[in-house]
């Protein structure tokens, strides 16, 4: 049988995007490499147009509609990158597009999908509830659903990434790559094992939705219901039909990473790199960074498929990410409430080095008397060892100091941030 | 006279800088330049090893010192990129190497520069202290002084990045450089102008620290007191004597921006571009976007000359962006401290689609009477006219709410956070 799609498509593809998508740029991690005791070149796809690598199967995908099909319009449902691909792919074809989002949708991703001229509709409470809606939309319109990645066009397209990183990248031992449907890894494994099949193929996924790992392992696909996860954009149910035979021929292993690994990819992705990754787009980071991938000598690159953030959520995951490198110490001290206490604890802190980012007053908890205040204190150490050394300093000077929620604690992600 | 410095000695530059620093690439930034009514394409220097272009002049200052001179090592004052730049290139000379940092020096830059092997000393107040400091060490121990920018072989060093920008980006019609001492736009200069006399150059500086415009415009060196800025890394008393010659030769025109102007194009480079860029290498973009520099209908190439921002701090800029573009809202609502009140308030803003961020229950200040309760809430919104729609839906339905201070009111850089 005929494989629904080739090495050439992808070739082909590759003239097909070349005016609209980017060739983006490998950037040298040379710090987070001596971490990882290998070579990492990063792919920086999330400087792509619309922020992700889904405009290169997009446009791809629009290309091959027939003149009435374009006639006609696009769909697309999602709540995340592929609106957003879709919406700009759509957008230089000069074609009608319609983008169905769950009603939850973070408001900056709808604000940039109409920014490309989409007609965005809100509809349900999340992906499955957006996507059958769409169904029903084509079934009245007569328009074209572009799937996220079960499709051989998408595929072929998102393959234009493998090509390209081969010519950018001599050499390579180990290309890391996230996993959300299978559409990207897919394409990238023809591109790279049909060209330099010695190279090896690894696919990560998050803890919180583990379906193409699971399937790639138990050699069917298999449905899994997905929690909240800061890689939201991976957070898929289940592999295509297209896109898991091609996983299981070309990927030589798969990892799953957790959301403290995630958030800490990303802050050093920012911190060392100067470049903002989403979560889905760091896990192939979090991945080789807690040895899940077995890299030690070699040279390694690594696919941030992505780099749209909410605003907001990259503040959370920066205090997250202090607070677990223990950069970040949020602390309660009482104190008698008269004057040149507060300065007394200060001096101390002055002499340990630290630098004091928040001074709260709390004199009204039921568990402080009068007289006393208690006084909340954040601050900015050196690291974990520093942070050590101000939690003894105090206690020798005679305080009680105690740990408080830092700002973080809960997670990158509580309810109503992240959706 | 012959001149200082020259084109030629920028092209021997090239090659002695070229294993070590990288070749940064250039990021097109459509969006941006749809803002600005111009085709847009930033070279991205925050990629730059050690976070700045300043790798670039270290590296070719170290090559010229002779035998000697490297024995004994190098020193330098810098509270920041020079810093590190120095720190990085004498690790890879293999020679000892000496950085005096003021007392207040950030952590995660004293961090950074003890990271690539210097010895650092903190001494001082501020940067005057620590020259002072590090011209004493020098005579005492023979060690020569790297210059953060009035050295030819810095200047021609620094120029490499225009050989660079002339050979990514074609036809350029203008390019605009973040300018501190001006080393820097001096090599960018004789790069450019000496090979395409044609390409209109542009330096910016902050508001806050002027002198090098101000000399420019007087025509003779002018050292100016700067206040705390967000471009920290342009802050410089005076411009230096080799370059401002250089500077009044080849820059055609010099503008200042403000320091919401720079936070603002930090955010946009961040959420548009996925770039990390710290304040002094977001001034161009600041007068692209505020008008300062007439660029329509052109190609402009804007330096994006470092990343390094302290993450304290790019959390800070990120929610006084998103207050000053009205997509954050903090206000006080007072209510009757019994069930079902806040329910009813939180159904009317569930109504206008805005996302709420924080709730916080004020009951123990003086202007609350027993019995009521003061809400403090912080939404998430569209833009600014959707903040406004929130406003008048709390009005109509008989609320009086207020403006709360939001959490960048005071700038990004209170004291104590930027130094």
């Amino acid at each position: 049988m005929r494989p629904p799609v080739t090495l050439d498509d992808v070739k082909r593809a590759r003239s097909v995007i070349a005016d609209l998508a980017l060739r983006t740029p490998i950037v040298p991690a040379r710090s987070l490499g001596e971490l990882a005791g290998c070579e990492l070149l990063l792919k920086a796809e999330n400087l792509q147009r619309a922020g992700s690598f889904k405009v290169r199967g997009a446009v791809n995908k629009i290309a091959s509609l027939t003149g009435e099909q374009k006639a006609r319009g696009v769909i697309a449902a999602s709540a995340g990158n592929h609106a957003q691909g879709v919406a700009l792919a759509a957008a230089n074809a000069g074609i009608p597009c319609t983008i169905v989002m769950p009603a939850g949708a973070s408001i900056p991703k709808v604000e940039a999908t109409r920014g490309y001229g989409a007609t965005v509709i809100l509809h349900g409470d999340g992906f499955d509830q957006a996507m059958t809606y769409a169904r029903r939309v084509v079934r009245e319109s007569g328009m074209t659903l572009i799937h996220a990645f079960d499709d051989p066009a998408i595929v072929a397209g998102q393959g234009t990434l493998g090509l390209e990183l081969l010519e950018q990248v001599e050499d390579v031992d180990t290309v890391v790559v996230p996993v959300g449907g299978g559409g990207l890894i897919s394409g990238i494994g023809l591109a790279i094992k049909e060209s330099v099949p010695g190279i090896r193929l690894i696919g990560v996924q998050a803890e919180a939705a583990t379906a193409v790992v699971d399937s790639y392992k138990a050699n069917h696909r298999i449905t899994v219901k997905g929690h909240a996860t800061v890689a939201d954009g991976i957070s898929v149910g289940s592999p295509g039909r297209i896109t898991l035979p091609l996983v299981s021929r070309y990927v030589d292993d798969m990892v799953v990473v957790g959301e403290e690994e995630i958030t800490e990819a990303m802050m050093l992705l920012l911190e060392r790199c100067k470049l903002l990754v989403e979560g889905a787009g760091a896990v192939g980071l979090a991945a080789v960074l807690s040895g899940k991938v077995q890299v030690a000598g070699e040279r390694v690159a690594i696919v941030l498929s992505g780099g749209n953030v909410d605003t907001h959520l990259i503040a959370r995951v920066l205090e997250n990410g202090l607070a677990h490198a223990g950069r970040y110490l949020v602390m309660r001290v009482m104190l008698e409430d008269r004057p040149g206490q507060l300065n007394r604890l200060l001096t101390i802190l002055s002499s340990a080095d630290v630098n004091v980012l928040d001074i709260g007053h709390l004199r009204h908890a039921a568990s402080v008397h009068l007289g006393q205040v208690e006084i909340q204190l954040t601050l900015e150490t050196r690291n974990r060892a520093h942070s050590e050394e101000v939690w003894e300093r105090l206690r020798s000077a005679g305080y009680a100091p105690y740990e408080s929620e830092p700002v973080g604690a809960q997670g990158p992600f509580p309810e109503g941030t992240v959706r």
